[in-house]
Formats: structure tokens, C-alpha cells, sequence
């Protein structure tokens, strides 16, 4: 019987991956429609086996070998104006790649008063020269070459690692100003060469900062400017292996260092999956999920990472950190995994983690539902949130994200979808009465068992329906899931013509889900418009996770901040005061994206003085010499 | 429509209590079947309004009124041979009560070579002249006696409050013997009363001691022998109110005294529960749930205490620790939440937590399998938990409990029900050739709304029947429920002849349930004979909780100690022994009773130096002066 069941598995994978193939270019004849995506993993990369560290991974040592030195994501991908002031998106590896995007010039345009004619791009190359010499601890590196690691101290190694993404260091790299940088990289390719390193670096009072997909939103990467010591950023992006998949607990075990894509598309190889899928995961790594308390979008079936995790292994000053067993729960004392999750690289390096895995999902079906107005919307979500059934995903974004996803269509080749497209909007507005600015939409995924999908899907719509809610169809959901990764190329795009923006989140009890939307989007229109921002913000949000007791929130804004002198600033006090405006509405710190350095202030308030001084005593305890010198989180 | 939900839901709640009304007694008319078993709470207390103290609280000031000062609950309940010789228990609180057991004398004496002529019974009377006079701290009296805060140094109060349940705490009560006492009881009311309290305590160093429920199995309310300061017994049972429900979020505000049985019935008048029922929930608190990250038998619906809790306030000698904010889930850094859950009274007082609620549901449906072998039984589970279909509670137990079970049969005063049974085991044995001394029984609970109540036990049963399961009917997994709150009687009456056990449980991953069961069984075996035990022990297993990753194993363990000179020094060697092979098979340390001071020694090899390290370096910034100086777990 288990035979059976894993050849039909095997077979299955071959022909199916998850959610993240949606990204991957479909053949150009291929149908339209979709309902589950079948797409091979070998038009990218090589079938690959487990326990082979460099075949079919992402990221290479050299990541400026694919990746953007100073923006997001893939080096060939990004969104431009073509020479016909068309909107394009480049490249060939996304659903999106290759195609115009007919409405994004005047939806960009008009929302933010942007003009094409006023572009500031970027500074193309990395200046090596303008680099700062690095500060070299000679023995340090000495003894570190005898272990035969590899490292460098080559600039463009140096400032790829130097930061992550928030708005302020995009845009200084920008401008090609760079603030502290490690001073080497090194690419351990094991735990025992984390041991070593750790080892040297406590002998020899050098500063470790692990670097694992470089996506931080918090300043979590940001090197110290007081920092006088050498700064050795450890990257693990080359301790890559499933090291073991054990299909009768259904666990793998992993280094730390692999990025969700490539740990996806490996266990996808065998019919498994983790199932976690943070909008991060072509990039992020599992060892920096563990340190930041990663969420997927998929959380409601697979779990968010504290759940996702048997056992953790981690590399301190004062050695190494893990339980014996892999027990399923245990009570043995506070749990000790929940001092590793979530400390930000303050005290070591995870190198390897046991993950709980399940079988492939047989079969996927995405959705959309449009509700009359983000109120009846949220008591959608509240209710199925009441009745235990969410989906795999359920999102619901504000009005103006919706005619934000309606700029992003891409230009379809066939007219019988506008068709389509257009009556579905006749109906919806005018035969239905839906306001235009007042609806909004919730984009769903359901996966599992296909007739407890589609029974699951009835009662999931049954519900929308009393709240109002109209189902759109599967291609408008799917097509919100797929834009996920494109997204993020977006500000890169923005920042070319004077735009910048971020997003940002909290968790929020589901009473206070609508004040905090309302308030939050408000104190950021005011507060631009106080600050000089001459053209209104764009200020919206959607609710991307719903829990028993609330929900999670996340917050876009961006504006046009020509004629501001200090434009970063302006976006930094902004940000700041839509944190205390989220904080003063029973939001949280942050539900996923961490503190690291750009919400320490509010660690005070938020877990307390006493809370405040566990965390130091752990730190003082494990790290007394601040090695591990990031300064996240205290 | 909420009104009419809340309504329905009122007039659900007065005619519903959930499992833990099923041990109330049945009026003697009613139908002996059993679907969804309706119990009316007046019976045994009056209807009770959230925030009164003390009408309808199970726990008075003074347990004594009430409790066994020598042995498990209810003074009024007990298992005894009656003048005829049957086997009884006494009261009139459980379903079982007033009944005559007719099989368990046999069971007993055939199981431990026991003879009921020889009986041990237990010092009857606390004896107030014989415990030492208390150490108290008079500055810390004085000030104490300002605050008003109920208090006293009576004997009966001071022991009480000197131990928990393990095997060598009864025994040395039954003989009459104290060991080191606290020299004070404190009932503080509410979180303020807490604040002063540890405040003086530090003052004044003396020692607290929480007491929630008294139901620690793991020597944790021991009183460290060698504390020469006055040892204070903060008992939190009258600090025990729902401070508030709110239906919005599906939250309630709960001071931490409140004890299961109230929590839930309290609930229930708002038609709502927690759903959290660990085996001990007539007695044990909410503070103590936190302390000891406790598990309930329902967590597949409800989840553990960690799933449960939202807010959790805990004073502590550097003040009070809490969130500022009640969200779902965040990344503030590392939890605080789980520094505290698993602290086991080393760190503070819990006082208040905001815990998630359920609307109460609509429809229970117990049930039970026989399985031709135990390796059958625990691969169904495996498969449901594969399946993640896992009924609200789940539990096999192997073929000596299974035997166990059957001593335990109330007698029924119908012959019809006598026939069924013996048409059952007929056809079970005989017909279907179940070995009847290999065979399993697994007992179930389904609860939800009712039809998908039976879709899912249909896909249950499905399964078990491809793992040669047969459903043996409700009756057989209400009664095994049922017996969860008796069991704990047991003990105290197999200790009036000699007879002396304990259970202890562990968390295993699947692939180790087989192993560790056969091995720990065997272990217990060999380590009784080697050590003179005359009679083979009664060793016995069960699988009470099933995860993802693994599942929780509970074993009973209980032997005939007639010419043992030191039957407890002889068991403690045996249970060390069997936790020793539990590690070596790969279980943890506990899956919810915790370290206490039983366990400790293990702290190191189990969550390793680095671990201990953290956890020390928190009490020691927590409570730098051991005020709580119960020495749990370092």
C-alpha cells in the first residue's frame, strides 16, 4: 500500500508544484484557464536530488551574479516603460514576464501625480571604488583560512550583505551611498563550519552578522555604525542540503541556509512539501524564518513556523543549542525552541531544523469573492474565522488594492477574455449594484482532498454570500496569488519616478480590525499631507491572515515625494506615527516581519520592562561579548 | 441574529454540560443510553453569575471541608470493599458512584497477587500535634496582616499545601509523616493582593510557593528541605473569577485560581467553553495549566495551553510581565509568553490570562474500535494523523487496559445490557477471532455540528477498518471517558492493600510508539523482579494524544510491595529506570506534567547546557533572590 501510494506520489510530483511554479512562464499555447497549475520544475532547473548542495539552488555564492545589487529580486526582472510608454515586465521567469501591462502608466500616473517625463533612476553599477576599505581582524582571518571556508572581501560581496530591504537602504544604495559594511563574507558550508567560525570569531572579538536571504524588512541587516570591531557577515545561503526526509514522521531535516523555493521544489521531487510560502520564499531562507517567526500564506493548513518546526539546531558563543528528542510537544520547562524563534541573529546561527512535511496537495482550486464594501468583507472573514473553515488562503483586500490588481492585468491576447472581463464588471456594478470605489475583493486558495475542497469551497461561499460577498471566479483569484512575487518589484519601479513606498503589519484582535484599517490609512494621509507630501498618499491595506482571536493587516504606502528635500525622512517619521497609531488601536509590533532595528523603541511598551530583561539576561548569557553584535531586538 | 444565536445558545448551555458532567449522577430512571449525555448543573451547585467569587466554586478556602488530606479529591469518594466483599465507590458525585463494581476484586487480586485480608490501611487522621511549628517571618506577618489578605498558620492548612501527588508524597501521608511544610498559607483574591504579597515577600525574603490545584505529579509543591527561610503557600483558589467574556473575539479574561470544572460551567452559562479538560481539571487551575504547559484530552479541536492563551500576566519579583497587546500572533522578538508557559512556579505568580473560548458544541458523539493487536491500533492512529482527522479526543490503550476496563464495569441492573456485552465480546472473540488476549480497544469523541460530526466519524471508522478495527459502540468510549475521573481513585484504594503505581507519560515520534511501549513495558518488568518485587507489576500502556510529528504514550505502572522494607525507594528506581529508557527510545522528558524536582535531573541532557544556561540566566535576572524558590527544573 505505501508503495503504491509513493509511486502515485512521485507521479504527481513530476507533474505538479505548488503555488510557487505559478510564477514560473507558462508555454504560449498553453490554456487559459486555471484551475490547477501543472508546470514542470525542468524548464528552469534540473531535476535535482536531495543531499546535492549546488544543483537547482537559487543563490549563488556570487549573488550579484542574479541578483540586483541594489533593488529587489532577479537582475532580469523588473517593470519598465518600454519605448512606446508601454508598462512591461522583463525577464522570462514569472507568469508576468514579457507582457505589457496596459494600465499601469495611467493608474501609476494618476494615483500618485507621477510623470513619466520626471524620472530619477538609479545609479546603474556598484562603484567598487567608492567602497570603504575593509577593516581586516588579521588573526582572525588567518586561522579561518586553515579551515578551508571559503570567504571574500571583495566590495560587491561586501555591500550585497550590508543591508536588506527597507525603504531607507534601497534608496541609499540608490544613490550609491553605503553606510557600514561587513568588512568579509563567509559561506560556511555545514554546521561544523558555523562551529569553527563561531569559535574564531568569539577568540579573536569578531562581530557575526548571519545573513540568510537578505529580504529583512525591519533594518534587522544593517550593519552598527558603531561598530568598531571586524564584521564578518556569515552566509548561509551555501549550507543548502536536505540533509534526511523521513516519511514516516513526515519530518525533514535541513540546513539552515536553504531558500523557500528551492526547499519547496526538492521536497516537491519526492511528493512532499512544508507548505510554507511567505511572500519572501525565493529568497528567504529557513534559517532566518526561524529567527524572525516566519508566516506563510498558507499558515491556516501547514502552520506558521513555530508550528512548522520538530527541532532546532543552533551555534552560540556558548555553544551549541538543541533538545535531544523530536518528540511532537513536550513540557520540559519554557520551551527553549521559543528562545531561538524569533531572536533576530541576536544569539547565534541556526544551522539545521527539523520541519514537519505533508504530502503534495492533490488538488488546488483558487477563488475570488467581491463584497460590497471592506466592512462587509471583514465580517466575512471574522465569520469564517468563527466557523474553523478557512481556506488554505484567504485575503481581502481594500478598495483602492483592488483597482491596484486591475492595473496590473496583463495585456490578455485574447479578446473574448476583455469580453469576459467586461461583462463581468457590468454585472457586478450595475446590475448588482456594487459601488465601483466602495467594493473590494478576497482572493482565496483551497487545496487538500478535492472533494473536501469543493465541499469546503460551498461553505466557505455560503458564508461570503450572507455578508454580501459575489463569486468572481477562480482566474481573479489566481491571479492575485500569482502578482505576490511581482510585487516587490514594484517599488524599484516607483522609485524611478520619484515614488517610494513600503508596506508594514500587525495582528489585531478582530474587533479592532476595522478602526485599525480606517485610523491607520487616515494618520498616514494626515501625516503626509503635514509633512509637505505634495500629491496624496496612497494608503491601503488588506487583511492577509485571520486566527481564532484576530486577524493580521498589512499596510501599503507610497507617495510622490518630489519637491520634499529629505524625502527618506518624510517616509521614516510617516512610518513611525502609522506604528503608534496601529499600537494605540490594540495592533501589534509586528505579526511576521520582526523588530530588528526599526521598532526597538516599542519593545518596552509591548512586552514590558520584565519581558525586556529576559530577553537581555538570555543575551547577556549566551553572547556576553555581543558577537553576534546586529543590535536587533534590544 | 446574534441575539437569537446567543439565546439558542442559552437554552443549549442550561441543558448541556460537556464531558466533565459526566461524571455527575444520572438520575436513577434515565435511559441508559448514551448519545450526548444531558446533565443539569443545579443539581450539585447553583447557577452561578460570572464574577461572584465564591457561589459556585469548587475549592474552598479551607480544601479540608471537602478534600482528602491523605489521598486523591473528594473526601466523600473512594473505592472500598463492601461488607460483602464487593468492591464500591462510595458518594454520590460520579456516574460511577453508589454503584457496585463486581469484577474488580478479582481484576485486583489476580493482577497483583493482592489478598484483600491484608490491608495497609492509612492514618486516618491528621494528626495537628504532630507537625512542627512554623517558621514565620514576623516582620513579614505584621505588614501582611495590613493588607487585609486572608492568611493563616493553622496545620491542617500548612499540609495541605505541602505536596502533590507523586507516589512518595501519599505514601509518607498515609504513614502520617510530614516532611518540610510551608510555615504559611496566603489566599490572595485578585492580582493587586498578588502584587503585595510578592512585594513583601522580597522585602522580607521569604519564600513563595504557588499553589494552584495541588495536583502535581512531578514533586513540584514540594517544600525544599533545606529553606530556612518562612515558606509562603500563595494558594491562588479564591482568586478565581471570569473577569470578562468577550463574544467578539471569542476571548475570556480569567483570574488564575479558578479551577477547570468552574471555568468550563461558568462558560457554559454563556453557552461557550474553552474546551481545555485535562484529566485533573476537577482540581487543577489555570495558573498551574500555565506553569506546567498543560495538555487537555479535547486539544485536537481546542488545543494545548500555548494554543489556548492569548494574554498572560504574571507578577513577578521584578514586577509584573505582560504583552501590551491582545493580537493573535506576533514577532516581538522570542515569546514571552513561553518564558512563562512550562515556568513551573520558579518565576512568579500567574494572575490573570485572556484565554480563547468556542461556542459550546452543538452535538458529541462518543465511540469506540476494538483492534485485534495494539500494532494495529497505533497504526490507525498513525494513519488519522496522517489523514488529520483526528476526532476531538482519541485513545488506545493496549490489552492490558483493555482488561482493566472491563474490571471497572459498574453493575448494571439491566440483563439486557449484560447480554449485549456478552453478545459483543462474543462476537468479537469467537466470530470475528480477535485474540482476547492481544486485542485493543481505542475510545473516541467526536463534537462539532452534527452532520460533519458524522462525516467524520464515518472517515474514522473507515480507516480503522482497514487496520482490522471493529466499532465496539458508544457505550464502551463514553464509559472509558467517564472512568478518566475515578481513575485517580484508584490509587489510594490499591494503597490500602499494598498495592502502590503511578502513570507517567512522554512525547515519541511515530516511528518510536511500538518501541518505546514494548521496551518501557519490559523494562518495568525487569526492573521490579531484579529488585524483589514478588509479583509481576502491572505494566501497562496507552496513546493518549496524537500530533503531526508524533504522539503522547502514558503508562501505568503498579506493583504488590508485601516484603519490600522500602516499596518507595523500590518504585522511585523503577520509574527512573523507565524515564531511562524512555530517552534512550527516543521520548521526551514529559509530553505535559513537567520537570518539577522529579525530573530534573534529566534538564541538562534534554534541552542541553546552552538551554539550561538561558533558563537560569532568566530566573537569575527574574528572581535574583530565589523568592520562588521552589526549585523546579535547575
Amino acid at each position: 500500500m505505501a508503495s503504491n501510494r509513493n509511486s502515485s506520489r512521485h507521479q504527481t510530483a513530476r507533474h505538479r508544484l505548488s503555488v510557487i511554479a505559478g510564477h514560473l512562464q507558462r508555454p504560449a499555447d498553453s490554456n487559459a484557464a486555471v484551475l490547477a497549475v501543472e508546470c514542470k520544475a525542468q524548464e528552469i532547473r534540473p531535476t535535482v536530488k536531495t543531499g546535492d548542495r549546488s544543483e537547482g539552488r537559487t543563490v549563488p555564492r556570487r549573488r550579484q551574479e542574479i541578483m540586483k545589487w541594489n533593488g529587489w529580486g532577479y537582475s532580469d526582472s523588473r517593470f519598465l516603460f518600454n519605448k512606446k510608454g508601454q508598462a512591461e515586465f522583463t525577464g522570462r521567469r514569472y507568469r508576468l514576464s514579457g507582457m505589457i501591462i496596459p494600465n499601469l502608466k495611467d493608474w501609476f500616473e494618476g494615483t500618485f501625480g507621477a510623470n513619466l517625463q520626471h524620472k530619477t533612476p538609479a545609479t546603474p553599477i556598484l562603484n567598487s571604488s567608492a567602497v570603504q576599505r575593509p577593516t581586516l581582524n588579521e588573526v582572525f582571518v588567518e586561522e579561518l583560512k586553515s579551515t578551508g571556508i571559503p570567504f571574500s572581501y571583495e566590495a560587491e560581496d561586501r555591500v550585497f550583505r550590508s543591508h536588506g530591504h527597507c525603504l531607507h537602504e534601497i534608496f541609499a544604495l540608490r544613490e550609491g551611498k553605503f553606510g557600514r559594511l561587513p568588512d568579509m563574507v563567509i559561506w560556511p558550508n555545514c554546521h561544523n563550519d558555523v562551529v569553527k567560525i563561531v569559535e574564531l570569531a568569539c577568540k579573536h572579538n569578531v562581530c557575526l552578522i548571519p545573513y540568510g536571504g537578505g529580504t529583512s524588512v525591519s533594518s534587522a541587516l544593517e550593519c552598527p555604525p558603531e561598530e568598531t570591531r571586524s564584521i564578518v557577515s556569515l552566509d548561509t545561503s551555501q549550507m543548502n542540503r536536505i540533509l534526511w526526509i523521513d516519511e514516516k514522521n513526515l519530518t525533514a531535516h535541513v540546513e539552515s541556509g536553504i531558500v523557500g523555493q528551492d526547499l519547496e521544489r526538492l521536497l516537491n521531487e519526492s511528493g512532499y512539501c512544508t507548505g510554507h510560502e511567505p511572500d519572501s520564499m525565493e529568497f528567504s531562507s529557513l534559517g532566518g524564518w526561524v529567527a524572525t517567526r516566519a508566516s506563510g500564506m498558507k499558515k491556516n493548513i501547514y502552520g506558521n513556523i513555530e508550528d512548522l518546526v520538530v527541532h532546532i539546531k543552533m551555534v552560540t558563543p556558548r555553544g551549541v543549542i538543541e533538545k535531544s528528542c523530536q518528540g511532537p510537544r513536550m513540557s520540559m520547562g519554557p520551551d527553549i525552541h521559543h528562545f531561538i524563534l524569533g531572536s533576530e541573529g541576536t544569539l547565534g546561527v541556526v544551522t539545521e531544523v527539523t520541519m514537519k512535511i505533508r504530502p503534495m496537495p492533490e488538488y488546488q482550486k483558487y477563488g475570488s469573492v467581491v463584497f460590497p464594501s471592506f466592512e462587509q468583507g471583514v465580517a466575512c472573514l471574522r465569520e469564517v474565522a468563527r466557523q474553523r473553515c478557512a481556506p488554505a488562503s484567504i485575503r481581502l483586500m481594500d478598495n483602492e488594492q483592488f483597482k491596484f490588481g486591475h492595473a496590473l492585468k496583463p495585456q490578455v491576447s485574447s479578446i473574448f477574455t476583455s469580453f469576459l472581463d467586461g461583462l463581468k464588471t457590468f454585472y457586478i456594478t450595475k446590475f448588482k449594484g456594487f459601488d465601483p470605489n466602495r467594493l473590494c475583493v478576497a482572493t482565496l486558495l483551497f487545496e487538500g482532498d478535492r472533494e473536501r475542497v469543493l465541499q469546503h469551497e460551498k461553505q466557505v461561499y455560503d458564508i461570503a454570500a450572507k455578508f454580501g460577498g459575489l463569486a468572481a471566479g477562480e482566474d481573479n483569484g489566481q491571479r492575485g496569488y500569482m502578482l505576490t512575487f511581482v510585487i516587490a518589484y514594484l517599488r524599484d519601479f516607483g522609485m524611478d519616478y520619484y515614488v517610494i513606498g513600503e508596506s508594514f503589519e500587525t495582528s489585531v484582535p478582530w474587533d479592532r480590525v476595522l478602526d485599525i484599517c480606517r485610523n491607520v490609512k487616515a494618520r498616514i494621509i494626515r501625516e503626509c499631507k503635514d509633512k509637505g507630501v505634495q500629491f496624496p498618499p496612497l494608503s491601503t491595506c488588506r487583511v492577509t491572515q485571520m486566527y481564532d482571536a484576530g486577524a493580521c493587516v498589512y499596510f501599503y504606502f507610497a507617495f510622490n515625494y518630489r519637491g520634499l528635500s529629505d524625502p527618506v525622512h518624510v517616509y521614516e517619521q510617516v512610518e513611525r506615527a502609522a506604528r503608534e497609531e496601529i499600537l494605540a488601536n490594540g495592533g501589534s509590533l509586528s505579526h511576521h516581519h520582526g523588530v530588528g532595528k526599526l521598532r526597538k523603541e516599542w519593545m518596552r511598551e509591548t512586552v514590558s520592562n520584565v519581558g525586556v530583561g529576559m530577553l537581555k539576561s538570555v543575551k547577556d548569557y549566551v553572547d556576553p561579548n555581543n558577537i553576534f553584535g546586529n543590535r536587533n531586538l534590544l
